[in-house]
Formats: C-alpha cells, sequence, structure tokens
C-alpha cells in the first residue's frame, strides 16, 4: 500500500487522557481510535494487525478440530437464569438494555451459555461427540475502570472456544492438546519464550486450572517461574503443597511480572446439568456433556505486543503480526526521477512476490519518514535514495536489531523469503 | 470437509416461531440458530456463506480505494447529540445502556457520527481528501417487530463504507463509482439481472437518491420498472416530473415486488458543520467536507439469496457463495471399501485442487443423503457408488438445473475450473 493513500497519519502525542503504554503507542501510530475509555476502534493499520493474531489462532485452533461459527451479543435473561449468572450480584460485568417490544436483554460479556444451548439441538447421542467450536466475537464488558488501553477494553475482540466432551477423560485429552495449541500460538506471536502455562486454583472439577501468563513490564499479575523446567504458579496456589507435587523449593522460583493472555476453563458437567445438555450413552443411560471453555483475547494480545515490543521510538511488531512485512521509503532528491523510479520498481517487484509492503512515497523530509516507520515499527526498512542508487545497493534497517546493511535487490528477496 | 465431522444437522421442521422463509430454509439446514426474535447465530455452514459474501464485497469495495477498519459497538451520547441522532424521537431503534462508571451510552445502529469524528484527527488540509473508508460491522436496531428472518434483524451484519471529498464534484463521482461497484457486487452474488438501481427522494442535498432494489416475491417494496431500460423507481417519486425526466411513461414500466439490497446516501456538508469537520482549501478557506454513506446488509442479503434461490427441497447458492462448491457423497454398500477408497481419493484430489468440498461419507440412507443435500444446496453434488464404479464414471447433478450427467474424473474436473 502506497502510504499516501493511508488516510491515517501518525502523531507525536497520544490524547492526554490516555495512561496505557499499549494504548499510547497504538494511537501514535495510526492503528487505533480511542472512542470513549476502554473502547476503541481499529483503524487500516490496526485492523491488520488484529486479523494476522486472529489467522494465526484461527489456524491452530482448526488444526485441533475446531469449527468456527459466530454467537450473536444480545442475550436472552431467561437463559442465564438458568445458570444463575444473569444477576449483577453473581456477573458484575453485564451490559442490559430493553427490547422496543418488551422484556430486558444483556449483551454478551461471555459466550457459555448460549453456545450449550444451541448444542442442544445437535446434540443427543454419544455419536455426536466430541465436538469443538470457536468464534471471534466483541465481547463487551461493563468494567467500573478501563485504563489498560485494549489489554483490559470494555469493548474487545476475543477468541472463545468450547468442547463438549463425553466425560472427563475425553475432555482431558483435548484440554492438553489446546494447551499445546495454545503454546503454538504465542511462538507464532512471538512470545513463546515469556508465556507459561501457570497453574492456578482450580474450580469444583478440577485441582488446578491453567492460565496462560507472559512476562510483562506493565502486567497486572504477578506469577513464580522457572525458566528451565517452564513451571510457573501464579499466587493463589504458591503454598508447600503446590511446591512439592511440581517437584520445586521456593527458591527455584523467580517472581515476575506478568499478562494472562489465554485462559482455559473445566466446567466439568454443571452448566450441562443446569441448560439440560445431555446425550445417550450406548447403554442407553442420559449423561449431561462435560463442558469445557477456552478464551484468547485478540486485542489484549495486540496490546500486550504493542507494549513488549517497543522502545523509545515506537512499536517493533514480531514479523507474523504485522501490518505489513516491509516499509519501503523513498527520499526523492535532486535527482529525484531516478529514485521514484527505481523505489517503484521495487515496490512493483515485492508486491508481485507477495510481500506485504507499506511503500512511503510521500514528499516529506528524511526524518520525518525515518520517524514516522520506527513509530509503526514494521520489521524491516528499505530506503532507496540518490545515496543507494549511487553504489547499486539498497539500504536495509532491521527495527529490532538496528542493523543496517546495503543489500542488493536479490540478497533483500532471499533476506524475506 | 467431512460431512461426519460438522456438528450441525439437517432438520425436518424450523422452530414453530418462525415465520421468514429465509430463516426456516437457512435453520432446517443447519446455517443459523434463532437466539431470539430478529437475533440469529451463524453456524459452521452460515459463517461460510457469509464471509464468501462479505469477500466479494471486500474486494470491490477495496477496487474503489475504500480502506477497511472497524469501528466500536459502544457509542457516545455526546456526540450523537451534536447531530440531533441522539433522542430517540429522532431515532427509533437505538438500543442505549448504562456505563458502571456512570454515564449512558448507546449501541451503534449506523456509524456517519464516530467516522466524522475520527476524521476529524486526520483531515485538515485538501491535500488529505478524498478519503474512503468501509468496515463489516455488527449493527443492533431495537426494531420493535421482527419477523423477517435474517432480511430485517435485530442483530445484523452491515457493510458501511463512507466518503469524505472536497465537495460535491468529487462526491458525485466517488457516489457514481459506487453505484457500478455495488453493481459489479451484485451481479457476482448471482442477482445482477434482478437488481435495479432504483430512483427515491432524494434529501436536502439532491433531487433523488438511489436504492438498489432485488426482484423477490417476499420483498417488503414495490418499484416499477422497464426491464429493457434498466430503469426503475419508487412509489415515493412516481410521477410525470420524473417519468419524463427519465424518458419513459407509465405504460412502459411493470410493477415488482422488491427487497432493498443496498442504499447509498449523500449527507453533503450537513454532519461536517454539525460535527466540526472541516479541511483548509488550497486558498486558505475554511470549508466543511462532503459526506457520503453507502449501505449493503451482508447477513440481509444472505437472507434474500436463500430465499430468491430455493424451491420446495431447499436452497440453491449461487456458486460464488456457497458454503462449498462440491457436495461429494459416498454410497456405501456391500462392496463398501471400493466405493470408500475412490470417494475418499476424489475428495483428495478435488480438496488438493483447492476446490471446497463437503463429503459426506456418513453411514445413512441414499434417499437421507440427498435430502440433505437438496437443503443444504451445494451447486455440484457428486456421487460415488457401485452403480458409479461399475460404470467407470461419476453421477454429477446440478442442484439448479437438476440435470445429471455421467463424468469422467476430468470432465469434472474440467466443469469447475
Amino acid at each position: 500500500m502506497k502510504q499516501s493513500q493511508l488516510f491515517t497519519k501518525t502523531r507525536k502525542e497520544a490524547p492526554s487522557d490516555e495512561v496505557a503504554k499499549n494504548a499510547e503507542l497504538l494511537i501514535r501510530g495510526g492503528y487505533i481510535h480511542k472512542e470513549m475509555a476502554g473502547v476503541y476502534a481499529y483503524l487500516p493499520l490496526g485492523l491488520r494487525v488484529q486479523n494476522k493474531i486472529k489467522e494465526i489462532v484461527r489456524e491452530e485452533m482448526d488444526a485441533i478440530g475446531g469449527q468456527e461459527l459466530i454467537m450473536t451479543a444480545l442475550q436472552r435473561k431467561e437463559l442465564w437464569e438458568k445458570t444463575k449468572r444473569w444477576s449483577d450480584d453473581a456477573v458484575d460485568v453485564w451490559f442490559k438494555t430493553e427490547l422496543k417490544a418488551g422484556g430486558e436483554v444483556g449483551l454478551a460479556w461471555s459466550h457459555e451459555e448460549p453456545i450449550a444451548d444451541i448444542m442442544k439441538g445437535y446434540i443427543s447421542s454419544f455419536r455426536d461427540l466430541p465436538i469443538f467450536v470457536y468464534q471471534f466475537q466483541t465481547k463487551l464488558r461493563n468494567e467500573l475502570r478501563a485504563k489498560s488501553g485494549i489489554v483490559r477494553g470494555r469493548e474487545f475482540v476475543m477468541k472463545d472456544m468450547y468442547s463438549f466432551c463425553l466425560g472427563e477423560a475425553d475432555h482431558t485429552k483435548f484440554y492438553n492438546e489446546t494447551i499445546e495449541a495454545y503454546m503454538r500460538v504465542y511462538e507464532r506471536l512471538g512470545i513463546g519464550d515469556d508465556t507459561f502455562v501457570t497453574f492456578a486454583s482450580g474450580g469444583a472439577f478440577t485441582k488446578f486450572s491453567h492460565e496462560f501468563q507472559t512476562i510483562a513490564e506493565t502486567g497486572e499479575d504477578v506469577i513464580y517461574i522457572n525458566r528451565g523446567k517452564k513451571i510457573a504458579i501464579n499466587k493463589e496456589v504458591l503454598n508447600d503443597e503446590t511446591l512439592q507435587s511440581l517437584g520445586v523449593t521456593r527458591a527455584d522460583l523467580e517472581e515476575v511480572k506478568t499478562a494472562e493472555v489465554g485462559n482455559i476453563f473445566n466446567f466439568g458437567t454443571q452448566k450441562s446439568e443446569d441448560l439440560g445438555l445431555y446425550y445417550t450413552s450406548e447403554k442407553g443411560e442420559k449423561i449431561p456433556v462435560w463442558i469445557g471453555s477456552y478464551g484468547i483475547g485478540i486485542t489484549r494480545v495486540m496490546g500486550l505486543l504493542a507494549e513488549k515490543f517497543s522502545d523509545e521510538k515506537g512499536i517493533i511488531w514480531p514479523a507474523n503480526v504485522a501490518p505489513f512485512r516491509v516499509h519501503l521509503i523513498s527520499l526523492v532528491g535532486a535527482n529525484g526521477g531516478d529514485v521514484k523510479k527505481e523505489a517503484d520498481n521495487l515496490y512493483e517487484t515485492l508486491t508481485g512476490k507477495g510481500i506485504e509492503v507499506l511503500y512511503d512515497e510521500r514528499d516529506l523530509r528524511p526524518g520525518e519518514k525515518f520517524a514516522d516507520s520506527d513509530l509503526i515499527g514494521i520489521p524491516t526498512r528499505v530506503v532507496i535514495s540518490e545515496k543507494t542508487l549511487a553504489v547499486g545497493k539498497l539500504e536495509v534497517k532491521d527495527r529490532k536489531t538496528g542493523k543496517v546493511e546495503m543489500l542488493s535487490e536479490s540478497d533483500l528477496l532471499s533476506k524475506l523469503a
């Protein structure tokens, strides 16, 4: 895309009421727009990043048998009353509103109840199970405070997956497959090494539950990790019994600040019993379906990546989620025609090879273009100027390492391959 | 996809409270789930169709310079008050709710106000214009009645595009380009011949506005068309003056029932003035930006297609939006192994060539499989059975024409190419 065509521009300052580092960076880069506290629009660059994160998650969920669907924002009171999660005392993040035709409705903050209800139409026999479904959905949560930018918003995009299994054994198998799929997602997002499957307190059905926590300076959580053994424990369950069962001592563990990037729940059969979701077993018995739920906050992860991978100049996107792979910058001086021609040609060559390029062909000073480029944070910057033409090479800078190389076009192509 | 893996099943009857033909067909086929009146979840097959319609629209919007973004559901009262569209007297489809932190917010039924407000951050000079942006957004509208299935819902997906131009001339140019792009969309959706750019009454800024109306038995609208001249007029503006200006007489026109599949608005400078969206001209003057808005109801169009292209057996999807291109059905009889092997092979061959196949390898009676196939409505059905193996051909049936051919694998591939 030619940068002159992109309607957004970078800005030196974020709005004065913005206190979260992720939102400051993303607003300054033209990725997002703050509609109100905790509520952000995703502008073209931001939507590209969001879609790349989604696509990575989608591929990994499909790989473990997930079927994508999309549920609704509007929610029926009667349904959530069955599981005692309608009242504001039970769930303190509901937005509720009234139908003109009469009756109160809620706005979905999660979807366990509606998906279990949908499944009543499709699950009757043991032959119908297991089923794994997921969606990317805009959740609305009426958070009292919203000062964390897109890391904890009132409106945000979540991937939520739900599993429906015959019983605990099948559930545990899928639960463990999901843990592995999640770790592949974080690996591909560039945070694999810093992300830990963390023991947390279980519910009625399990001793432990699991959180996915990523080391982050601005994280809201604190966990205790052993990097070598890839063991992590959260505060709630940091006790002698847990330590012993994991074969570590408190001295083996390091305290780190983290942000939660995923969570998985074992609901057991409670919701199925509340909502009447049963199957008939091979022996003819009526058995409640075993339900699990598995979340990744897509926009939350995007905010975390922007914060975690940044420096004083701006964002440093991991290549897999960057809005573009290459930021091509032309510096058209006195000998303008040749520089423009070479840059236009390279733009055509790269895009022709399916490489996503943001081409800054704007008539601006070099310093402005470089500052924009650093702020936007595309992994590889390629400069074409009279100077580079003189030596017959391209100036290629790595946003992460800052390393500058003079490369031929074919060397650049090998590098990007 | 193997049909045994698809969690949805067809059903003989739609829910008794469902009165719309589109929703009846789509629920029976396992495409959608009714959450409440006018509110539907999109199950895997339904999401596939929705995404195909979106992708066609996306390509055509990109082709005329549209930049995709995504705005928010939650809306600020203060913003909509500026254009006098907050009160329920002015807009009767608002859902409104309260922030826990205090203050009333709305749920977006349209996005002219927020996009114009976003643009205040990016438009200052004539050099910044024109800008064309669009989104696919879930709109919430508090309709008093919701009896039209997904054709008119309380929660639905819309493509809304907004244009920001220097003045009327630029606006008109883009407006006309959009009309052409919309017609390309309808052409690709299989409703090109039956869709008419229809003259409707204009607002403050134009004599006429335009609607896109598609001939439909169950349509809510009535228009007057001349098929030969591709002229269409709605009831509001059917008068001598209009007829004369279009060079037709009432006798040249045929009255038809239609459904609106798109609309385009010229807002002129009214909203920019209300919201303070100005640019500085080349001469240094402060001039309000000229705004247009352009909608296509994605889920509405999906409902229309399901209704319009159906028979007593089920849906007949146009190939471009069908959830799969081929419905492969194996009829495994006594000589089961060979049929299964051949069908498995063909499934691999077709999917390997990038052809989307739903492979019904379930152990069901042929009649059940055929009935399912007719209801789901995939364009091409391919049957492999002992009978077809015996003659070394495939039985290929066209869902639309009902025509059955015995084809070799290479003939099938040519047909699908």
